[in-house]
Parts: structure tokens; sequence; C-alpha cells
């Protein structure tokens, strides 16, 4: 029996052994990568649906529509695979907050730690604090 | 018996149960994300000491010196860190071919398929022939 024409392209997707892909957030206007978070073929189908990031937290152990609790919504314009189509890459706008903020930590993008003279420095700011971010 | 200083932000990395991670590239010139590969201790440890990206090839298992065959080395101008210390961002300069080519495909970045109407659509076009850059 063939698959349903809409559900091909999620087949496509080189799945791993758990199920998963990452899923690297770019944003759109600056470029800047924002996060690596983790989707499963459910996580990617509605992203796709309802235009808005939808993860798999690997932790939780279940979807985990980005800024559920934060209101950090990431609204979804495109959605690229790679080469080896394991990866997904996402262009967003990070919503929420004004400048905008992706982490947890109330930085910009997690990825603000930089390694300098064989250490990691916190380089970006904290935009807002976390306790006041999650309730 | 403490570890050697240098050593310390290699163990500061929260390497998954292969002892790997994933790391992005982007290209620090357009912001453009190149692609995605992953690192174990001693890829990461020589690409901070080289100043070149080296991967860990999980197909072929074992370290990944990018750009040993294609010439598309990829210099190394900052390595971050993200929030939850398992995701590494590499800013890099491509090198080897103008326009740059990341993509074993001969194009600029892995990342050229884009979800389009229910469907993986191919869109950047292919610089050079992988015929050429591989022998």
């Amino acid at each position: 029996m063939p698959a349903e024409p809409s559900q091909n392209w999620l087949d496509q997707v080189r799945w791993d052994a758990q199920g998963l892909v990452p899923a690297i957030a770019q944003e759109a206007g600056s470029g800047d990568v924002l996060m690596l978070a983790w989707m499963n073929r459910e996580a990617l189908e509605k992203t796709a649906t309802l235009g808005r990031a939808v993860y798999f937290s690997r932790s939780r152990g279940k979807l985990w529509f980005k800024g559920e609790e934060s209101g950090h919504v990431q609204t979804v314009h495109e959605i690229r695979l790679d080469c080896d189509a394991d990866v997904v890459l996402l262009r967003v706008t990070q919503q929420g907050h004004e400048p905008a903020i992706a982490c947890h930590t109330g930085r910009h993008s997690c990825f603000f730690s930089v390694l300098q003279d064989g250490q990691w420095r916190a380089r970006d700011p904290v935009l807002k604090d976390p306790a006041s971010i999650y309730n």
C-alpha cells in the first residue's frame, strides 16, 4: 500500500536509531544561529503544519512546542534538509521579546560561550531574567 | 590527579553515549549555515589547535580533516558551545573554491533542499562537478 503523498517528505528524512534528527534554528533576519534541538517525525510534521517550531524534548520524552512556557515562539519561514537527509535547518523569526530571546538562560542565542585562551567564556548578555521567563 | 588546565574545556563538553557532539559550521562572512557534522574529543581538540575544522566521520569511524580530499578546508575563526554544552558552533571561512563550496555535492551549503508543497526541492546550484572535486 503506497504511503499518502503528504507523508513522503517525512519518509525521506533519515531518522536516527531513536527516531530523531537534529534541527538548527537560524534567525531569518540576522542569520544568527539561535539553537539546536531535536525533532521526531511528529515534531517535524507539526512544525510544517503549524508554521512554528515544534521539537522533541529528549529529557522530557515528549513534544516541545517551543515557547509554550516562555512565550518565545519561533515562527518558521522555511524548512531545509541537508545532503544526507539527516539534519534539518529552520529559518525562523524568534517571537516574544525584543531583542529576541531563544535561550532559556534569557540570552539571544544558546551559543553564548566562546572558546578563548583554553576556556569557555560567556559572552552575550542576559536580556531577561530567566526567573521572570518561566513561572 | 588533576587534569591539565588545557584539557578542562574539553571535559566541559557533554559528549553523547558515542563520545560525539554535533558541530555546526557557519560561514563567518555571510552567516550561511554550511553543514553539520560530528566531533569527538580529538576532533574538537585538533580543530582548536589547528584552526581548521576537523570532524569525526561516523561512516568511516575516524577523524575527518575537512578538505583533505576536496581541498575545501574550513578555516575556523571562533568556536562556540551552547547552553547545554552539547552542541558546537564554528564560525568558518570556507576555502578552496570561489564561490565557496562546503558540500560534497559541489554546492555552497549542504542545506540545499527546501520543503515546498510537501516535497523536498533542490534549490541551490551545483558550483562544481563533484566528479572533478574528488579524484
